[in-house]
């Protein structure tokens, strides 16, 4: 790994797990390993999963957003859990795992996503993560007065605008700017707290913000984009990247890229984590993993396969094609969608392994395009440890198929083989997601400016 | 109180907890009987404040808000707690308190907001109440890109537009639209998941929420506007009112106004709480609950009372002058600022007490204008009786001059004396804040026009 800076010695892989309402593979929920469905609105379900990751040594819990409701609720548990009220009151339930929001730099302000952050890593002691997204769900807009969706573009302007106006309200409060001084009456020293006059190119904030620096600084920044645009700006401002590949391969040339980005921008390249998705099938023998998966995708709807083929491929077919080649020719390659990873990682696919339409959708139905596995614990434990050691990942975001007993087999018979591997922490070393990825935590640019500008004594 | 509905011999009286990071007296943080200042950002104590409420059997704890930081926290805690992420933690440490967020309807999107507080009256059973706001500090707006803060009638339009779409929201699944049927695969019944499509004069939401209908239905609604704009708004859309008086008189005359108006459009009055806000100063003797309220005062700083005074009233005053009459012709009673009911209540105070500067700012030290009291339990205990069988109010935001020694003692001193007398409950009957303040559930408004229309068997 030319662009790998860190000490291959001490290096030890990360582990966020994907919360994801009924578990990942679309049809978990209707399997009978799955919890009863009411469970899904229960806030108290979702902190026994996160103790439980916490009690596995987790860096993070993971969770997805969007400011719409997806098409295919009608097959699929894919209603939304707003990410910072379900993940401060997970904050609540645990002391020491990373807590990573989901939000959109398209369909909010700067001025409310920073108070939130700030408050959420505030209320956990230091354990938020964003991950930043511009929402690729064109149905959002409608949601908040426009008529169309920016564009890939326009969104990607807004976002780089509103890192810069977010990241400025985070630094505002100086650290120590909080006196709390009772005999002379000064509650806060005001000198140390900045108006940020953020004016970008579509952004103006004034700022401050209202409430002092939280204790990580900022959240830790992630990001999961994987097109030209999502790469310039995961090599530019990502602390962490999750990203989706089918094959070693297509990690390693994605691995290799963003640390050369990022390297070339002047970054440490070891400071910015590779993670990909993956959604693990467990049984003691491969067979019985196999078996289970094909359960699973024997349970999906096809009517709701076809309708998230057509999303992503611009292909519209019909349940008498399902056994029939996917039809290559039909394959809208232009405009937004085109420009898309996820597009170009479904494309691989079809032009890979050539499957029929009935395969190719039950590859999708695992984990939206992330890599699905399915074999013993030293089995998925190994194909990790490839990608890790072979430059494909610093780390993965676990996605269980189903949820919780997806995780909790992953957590009792994968992990420990991990461990005694020397991949993966026994126990949590520091406090904060920021000392669980190993990223220093930022001075505010407004302290770094006052004691440049400083005169040496 | 021929608006009054509620039968006398059920009534009860309805208590709050507002809390404020420091106490609501703006001096607190600076007293030996307050905590180290360090705690106001954990988030623990506020959890310990929640569970105290809670076991006291009050109603709700309440958290105000404000998109920016308030000029006088040089000298006063007066940074800001994000309600959603906060409460959303303190909902994790309770189980039957309700959690009232301040939300402004100004600076947030129906969508955004909508999906928050849905989230939170999940995640908390039921316990969601939303103090709605249009933002009186012109700073906000800078924050977010605006050069100037909207007017007062303009805040109303888009109040009212804005209600009328997230209710479209909240309703949007019917209840019982997550059928998760795991034999048929039906996940949710998208028959009975509706778009919304608001159109109003300023906002427009296609919908439908991207989660389930919460246990509540929606979030109580409250609100704090006693300007003519505000009235007539809460008259509307109110089941709980927060409001500011001095005297019996002035709380009477607002109560009968309230709910006349609510007569007027068709409501039952006794579905709309009156609740004034009372700052007590609780000893064991009336002298020495005066006494600590004066050594609260003389904590105060005249140099943010000043500005304090200036914000609120227009007039520009030196610490020279504050020994020295209220300059009564100084007081700009135009534009913005004399609509509001906050200038109308320090005004009063003027022209009724005739105080000194010193005098009008330790009235207003205590809490921005609400009632403050001194006296021993029996005193306190006796005011709130007073205006409850007086026609003043139906209940009280309680808001301790100090926190959180201040709610210990009403708690442990004058509940009990409100109990002996037969007017505050000694435990809960419900689970939600709806059926604390005695409100029912509403039905979606898309299952009442289905039902409505479908044919009598």
């Amino acid at each position: 790994m030319s662009a790998q800076s860190a000490d291959p010695r001490t290096r030890q892989l990360h582990l966020n797990l994907f919360v994801y309402p009924g578990g990942h593979h679309e049809a978990a929920w209707r399997h009978s390993v799955s919890p009863d469905p009411d469970r899904l609105l229960d806030i108290r379900f979702y902190q026994d999963l996160a103790r439980a990751a916490e009690l596995a040594a987790f860096d993070g819990v993971f969770f997805a957003d969007g400011p719409a409701l997806a098409d295919n609720v009608r097959y699929a548990s894919r209603f939304r859990l707003e990410p910072f009220t379900w993940l401060s009151a997970v904050a609540a339930a645990t002391e020491r795992i990373g807590l990573i929001a989901t939000a959109s730099t398209t369909y909010t302000e700067p001025y409310n996503l920073a108070r939130l952050f700030a408050s959420l890593d505030h209320l956990s002691g230091g354990r938020a993560g964003w991950n930043i997204v511009t929402t690729g769900a064109p149905q959002a807009a409608r949601n908040f007065g426009l008529d169309a969706h920016p564009v890939h573009a326009e969104r990607y302007e807004r976002a780089r605008d509103f890192l810069e106006a977010v990241g400025k309200l985070w630094d505002s409060w100086e650290d120590g700017a909080l006196v709390a001084d009772r005999r002379s009456g000064l509650f806060a020293d005001t000198d140390r707290i900045h108006t940020v006059d953020h004016e970008g190119p579509l952004l103006k904030v004034r700022g401050p913000l209202n409430i002092p620096r939280s204790p990580q600084g900022r959240p830790v920044y992630v990001q999961a984009g994987s097109s030209e645009d999502g790469r310039a700006f995961a090599a530019r401002y990502a602390e962490a990247v999750f990203t989706a590949h089918q094959t070693l391969r297509s990690g390693q040339e994605f691995y290799a890229d963003i640390k050369q980005r990022a390297a070339r921008l002047g970054r440490d390249p070891g400071k910015l984590l590779v993670l990909p998705g993956i959604s693990p099938f467990i049984a003691s023998t491969e067979s019985e993993a196999r078996r289970l998966h094909q359960e699973f995708n024997e349970l999906t709807q096809p009517e709701y396969s076809l309708e998230l083929l057509h999303r992503l491929l611009g292909v519209r077919l019909t349940q008498g094609e399902l056994d029939g080649p996917v039809p290559r020719e039909l394959i809208e390659t232009g405009g937004e969608r085109g420009n898309g990873s996820r597009f170009q990682l479904v494309l691989d696919i079809v032009e890979r392994e050539q499957p029929t339409v009935r395969e190719l959708l039950h590859r999708l139905a695992g984990a939206r395009g992330h890599r699905v596995i399915a074999g013993t614990p030293e089995q998925v434990a190994g194909q990790l440890q490839q990608w890790y050691e072979q430059g494909a990942a610093d780390g993965f975001n676990v996605m269980p198929p189903w949820l919780p007993g997806g995780f909790d087999v992953f957590a009792a018979q994968v992990v420990p083989i991990l461990r005694e591997r020397g991949l993966f922490r026994s126990e949590y070393e520091g406090g904060t997601l920021r000392e669980h990825y190993g990223l220093a935590r930022p001075l505010s640019r407004y302290e770094a400016a006052r004691s440049a500008a400083a005169p040496v004594a």
